[in-house]
């Protein structure tokens, strides 16, 4: 493991009930108190958010991704400006994928909703090839061909610049064999190799980088990808791959994973960050979290409460709450409700968000209904803002072994 | 004149150059130092743009518009709300017209494309009838007919419970014949006494109410109107109607209306806010102006400049500035000119907004190659600050009689 003066990860305390522990990632850009959730910033910015609300919600990190940055600025456009900080205007801890999961998830179809375990129409196939040299898959944009090689992948992520960077990993779907599943986390062993080659050639030595875990839901598979990372120098570990179509599938495959890696590295879970996840997974030892869903679901009137506040909400169900039985009870109001009209309370009482400082229920609903944008930043500021304070309340649960009751107040 | 320890307004100072004036304008929820922008938020919110940035941008006073919130949340939610202020979260003065604008822009079709001199294709209309009660329209969120009278128009702004509002008027489109003009303001001038009437016998005493000084191009009409407005007890006039079709004709028709009014109270020039049009209208003695094109150009990616910063922009001309002769001279970039790819300088070399501290042009034209909507609202915070700076520019060349240098800086 490298560790240096620019990157370093300290446990802070190991919990005695569970794999769940405090960190400290230390990265040129500042320090990320973990467990953390890493905010989505795409195609370099979280949507409708500007980087000063982001620090006023309390959030230490967010990423990019490899693949849309690519296409659209380009890399010459980021190393002119001087990496994804300046560009940004973020200057704090950035993470940035290699480009991969985007790739296959558009080539494969459908894998990114089956690692979710999410049913769903395949969507447009864009993978064209994956040889040992590299995946070439076609730009959404302009249909030009696209060679991504392990190289480029690093090439693009130094020049984006951001602390924390993943190897090119081939992402196997869920619905593949074993066999396929084997070769593809193979071939992302032999890309890994690539990449930390690549890293020391061509590299600022300030960026950490992260292997992806791959095996999908195999142990054997999970173990061969476990012992390779943890026999290299890479920096930090993120968990990848199908992890099974059922919530206890996922919670068993990231506690079996988490238990194989090296535990003085951080460990990433990638693209998962559901409240239940996130619980299960603090307790399997995942330091960190990504994903989309608490900026999205703002977009669509969606706004992230505790469970046991519901009673004094008043809260419209949701979809997606109503279909999922694992969030059956509910973790968020949809402020499209009707009851909503006139309701003068802050979207929670308890919390200290600029939206919950500033505006109603009602005010928030009636931005919805007149179709203003400025309603799916609102609640983007309270979810952002509740993902850190939930966060916070995670860690402070660990340093006082209070754990289960901090998960009890969110979930029951 | 009503002047109140609610409300009241002071004109510190007469310029000796022009009928230019610095003034302050006192409400229940704040002064405001004038001449001085109001910014549209139309559906109750300035679009992308949280009440906290509308701040530290600098802004005195917003408006909200009569017609739209009648429709959408309707009275109900915003008595319950206790009004504009409470409900949006913007704490500080604000304006509301009376809803007649709008209804008279759809009924007509044109006029208020013909106000300013646009030609543009009729759109749908909604008007129905005109008679001496008021106006009968069809609500466009649901085809429900509403019957919008003054007694209606000032009880849902008693309601809403803006500081300043404004008496419904008949707008004539400029295509009208003199006859039907003057027929629309002598309308007014009853709905107003009924208006004036209503307020005193259903208000609270903290609102200011404006007259609407009507009568298109004719001078004749202007002065009837003016007149009216002068013997009776409003608190400020709003300057509306037909300012004829070109630059030219606005100006010498604002110039001959504010010389009619009673020059101890505030005058508001409703629904214009060009550069050119502001300086104009600041000698003529206007106070304050209203318009949404600072943060509608926003979202298409137009952001405002001095145009003697051209040199160092290599702007992109709009097609605005490209067609329209008497703005020749650019006051804008169009931030998705291919030439601000990888423009590392930020919207203004001189701007102090956040915009302009933060990130780079390159990095907006990304947002908007790449459709986020964050893009827009980057631009609207720098175009919020850039006309709150033209304002206390103005206001500083008032002051010190440097009214026409501070114009050839913008407009040179």
């Amino acid at each position: 493991m490298i560790s240096s003066d620019y990157f370093n990860f300290k446990v802070l305390k190991q919990s005695t009930m569970s794999n769940a522990r405090l960190g400290l990632i230390h990265t040129p850009h500042g320090d990320v108190r973990t467990p953390a959730f890493i905010f989505c910033g795409t195609k370099a910015n979280v949507k409708g958010i500007t980087p000063f609300q982001l620090h006023e919600a309390g959030t230490q990190i967010i990423l990019s991704n490899t693949y849309h940055l690519l296409l659209q600025p380009g890399i010459d456009v980021l190393r002119k400006a001087g990496g994804l900080q300046k560009f940004t205007g973020w200057n704090a801890p950035m993470f940035t994928d290699s480009g991969g999961f985007q790739i296959f998830c558009l080539g494969y179809g459908s894998v990114c909703s089956e690692i979710k375990g999410i049913k769903s129409a395949p969507t447009r196939k864009t993978l064209l090839t994956v040889t040992e040299e590299g995946a070439t898959f076609r730009s959404y944009l302009n249909g030009n061909k696209i060679l991504l090689t392990p190289e480029l992948s690093i090439q693009a992520q130094i020049a984006f610049g951001a602390d924390i960077i993943v190897c090119l990993d081939e992402c196997a779907p869920h619905h593949t064999s074993k066999m396929f599943t084997a070769e593809a986390m193979m071939r992302s062993k032999r890309w890994a190799s690539r990449c930390l080659a690549e890293l020391e050639r061509s590299g600022t030595g300030k960026q950490a980088l992260s292997a992806v875990i791959q095996g999908g839901i195999y142990g054997d598979l999970r173990r061969e990808s476990a012992d390779f990372a943890n026999k290299n120098a890479f920096d930090c570990f993120a968990i990848g791959g199908s992890l099974g179509i059922t919530k206890q599938q996922m919670f068993d495959i990231t506690q079996m994973t988490c238990e194989m890696l090296d535990r003085k590295r951080h460990v990433h879970l990638l693209g998962i960050g559901g409240i239940p996840d996130i619980f299960n997974g603090v307790k399997c030892g995942i330091d960190t979290f990504d994903c989309v869903s608490p900026t999205r679901i703002a977009r669509h009137g969606i706004a992230l409460i505790k469970a046991s506040e519901k009673e004094q909400s008043e809260y419209g169900l949701t979809k997606t709450s109503e279909q999922d039985p694992s969030t059956k009870k509910a973790n968020n109001i949809n402020i499209n409700h009707s009851r909503f009209v006139g309701d003068t309370n802050p979207i929670s009482f308890n919390c200290d968000c600029y939206t919950c400082k500033t505006v109603s229920r009602s005010y928030i609903h009636h931005l919805f209904r007149a179709d203003e944008m400025l309603g799916g930043q609102l609640i983007s500021l309270h979810n952002i803002r509740f993902m850190n304070k939930l966060m916070e309340d995670i860690r402070s649960a660990i340093a006082n072994d209070t754990l289960d009751k901090c998960q009890s107040e969110y979930l029951d």
